[in-house]
């Protein structure tokens, strides 16, 4: 499987990034801050480097040999040895997670080759057991929101908000995916908006965007409802930030039907100048991201995106509107594209919610 | 603040790292796994790089001036500008943490050098306010202990109390400093154990390793309790690692208190030595780490580091022994070096417990 992405532009591949070691394993302990793992596919053999703190985990991991990794062996030392061993010549590395020091010391035992994201193109296309978990996260993030709107009520801050989705998320044995955003009022201009002590006010934006983590898959969902009554102007933004992401799942769904090709910045494009054409701000981020593994990656979905979106892969469709001083608008689902056409994974309710 | 560590080596310091951009700008709202901020530092002027998503968000770091980024105004593009602007000619660069597709970016505008941790070399020595928040997570930490001692239960499973950990930090308006690591029985010999669905039997040891972040500041504390009656030879291994503990601490008191020089890796020893005098195997990790913003961060207390104990370091004193098959103990407590000598922040009851 993995060889044949590699080509003949090497003969072995380092694997250095968290999120690839989790997929190739299946083990999710090592620490995504910090270097504590590096895997070696050779044509011969798979290795995993590590030290003492993980050796008993990673024995179950039986289709990688254990090269252990300690204050006396560094991993330029172990490295150097299986290289000689297994008489590697050209040795493909991620240039987007090795840092410059870690490759001057691959460097001086092996020629060293860019790998384009061999194993990241992997990634971009979800298996079952992927999408049945992916699935699980994404009903779990319904439930979130069904409970969370019983508990938006005058006065409540943003960070109590907050609080209330990843306590309900771990009740449910699973994990935030990224920490949720909660946004009031004019706050929700600011898509990015880190949740505060401001408190809730009657007639209000609450902008709610959160995922879950379900044995290491990610969900990602926003929806934006109104406490009290939304303006006429704020129903107009709605109405256009949601047929902006119904015109583009539209579009997509009828590409795919045909089978005629579409890629994501063609989706992004019909979402934008939907918003452009009724006279609001472009969208400040792209339409949507690649999901799995990480909350972002492949494809991508934004104005300069030449992926091209195939069976297998899920991804956000995510719009939004947004007017400094006055608030913003944001709804996203997660879309996967199965062998039998489009489906939407996230169910929770997309119409105008008066609270 | 900045300018002197730089020294005459450069003029300008590109930070890109997540953590010394919430040091330096107090904001915490960007990705850590995600590019999403640079900030730039001259002679004249402090600018932050990034994108709409946070427009707003970074209009309240107002020693910062933004540079606004975009699908059509890439990152390479506006430091170019700002560079000509601001005369750079040479620039420091975190090489750690940089990938090289963008420092092959950079070099094409500007002389690249790197910086040896300046902002790193800042971090280690706490402030009074950073003190303050890591003395909150230590005694959120030390409650969090004792609410979970009531939770330890016949029949409860590791990931239940992992949950119940996460759950109870949240209630208490901060958040986990890293995933709680919860092991039992045999499970505890490994040091980095991922909580499982193991249900916890009678007479079995319980290894507790967890910590908080309150306002960014991270504690880190680890506490081996014995559910129902420590054997002879469990209470040998914990009196051992108690000890070393113990010996590491007042020996490092008394070296504050002389004003005698003391390094990480002689601390280390001092611990380990004990370890192994009473025939037990060595640790197989550092003796511990300073914390701050990060849960591991500068400086080292492990056999090789030069890493020299100061007034106003925090780290840990984490020493272990570990029986594959039998069980780990390891008791870990957060050191600080005050003006008036040591102090230990975690205050959690460090003899053995038997529940």
């Amino acid at each position: 499987m993995i060889k044949k992405t590699w080509g003949n532009k090497f003969d072995a591949l380092l694997v250095s990034s968290t999120p690839n070691i989790i997929y190739l394993t299946g083990f999710n302990g090592f620490s995504k801050d910090e270097r504590e793992c590096f895997l070696l596919l050779t044509k011969r053999k798979k290795y995993i480097f590590t030290d003492a703190r993980y050796f008993e985990a990673v024995n179950t991991i039986t289709d990688f040999k254990l090269v252990k990794l300690s204050s006396n062996v560094n991993f330029a030392q172990a490295f150097k040895e299986i290289v000689g061993k297994e008489k590697i010549n050209k040795l493909g590395i991620d240039v987007e997670d090795l840092n410059i020091s870690e490759i001057l010391k691959i460097k001086k035992t092996v020629k060293v080759c860019p790998d384009e994201n061999s194993i990241e193109k992997q990634r971009i296309y979800k298996n079952e057991a992927e999408i049945e978990n992916i699935k699980k996260s994404c009903k779990l993030g319904d439930s979130t929101f069904k409970f969370i709107l019983s508990k938006i009520k005058l006065g409540v801050s943003e960070k109590e908000l907050a609080k209330k989705i990843e306590i309900f998320i771990l009740e449910n044995n699973a994990e935030i995916s990224f920490r949720p955003i909660v946004a009031f009022g004019a706050n929700s201009s600011s898509p990015h908006h880190v949740a505060s002590d401001r408190k809730l006010k009657k007639n209000e934006i609450v902008l709610l965007d959160f995922g879950v983590k379900f044995e290491n898959y990610c969900s990602d969902m926003t929806r934006t409802v109104f406490f009290g009554k939304a303006s006429a102007e704020q129903k107009k933004i709605y109405q256009t930030v949601l047929d902006a992401q119904t015109k583009a799942i539209e579009n997509l769904k009828s590409s795919i039907i045909n089978h005629k090709s579409i890629t994501g910045s063609e989706i992004d494009k019909i979402a934008r100048e939907h918003i452009i054409s009724k006279k609001f701000p472009t969208i400040p981020h792209s339409l949507g991201h690649g999901i799995g593994l990480e909350v972002h990656e492949k494809p991508s979905l934004s104005p300069k995106s030449k992926d091209e979106i195939k069976i297998g892969m899920v991804f956000s469709i995510e719009p939004g509107v947004y007017i400094p001083g006055f608030g913003g608008v944001r709804i996203e689902d997660l879309i996967y594209i199965g062998k039998n056409g489009l489906q939407i994974l996230t169910r929770a309710n997309r119409e105008l919610i008066e609270l």
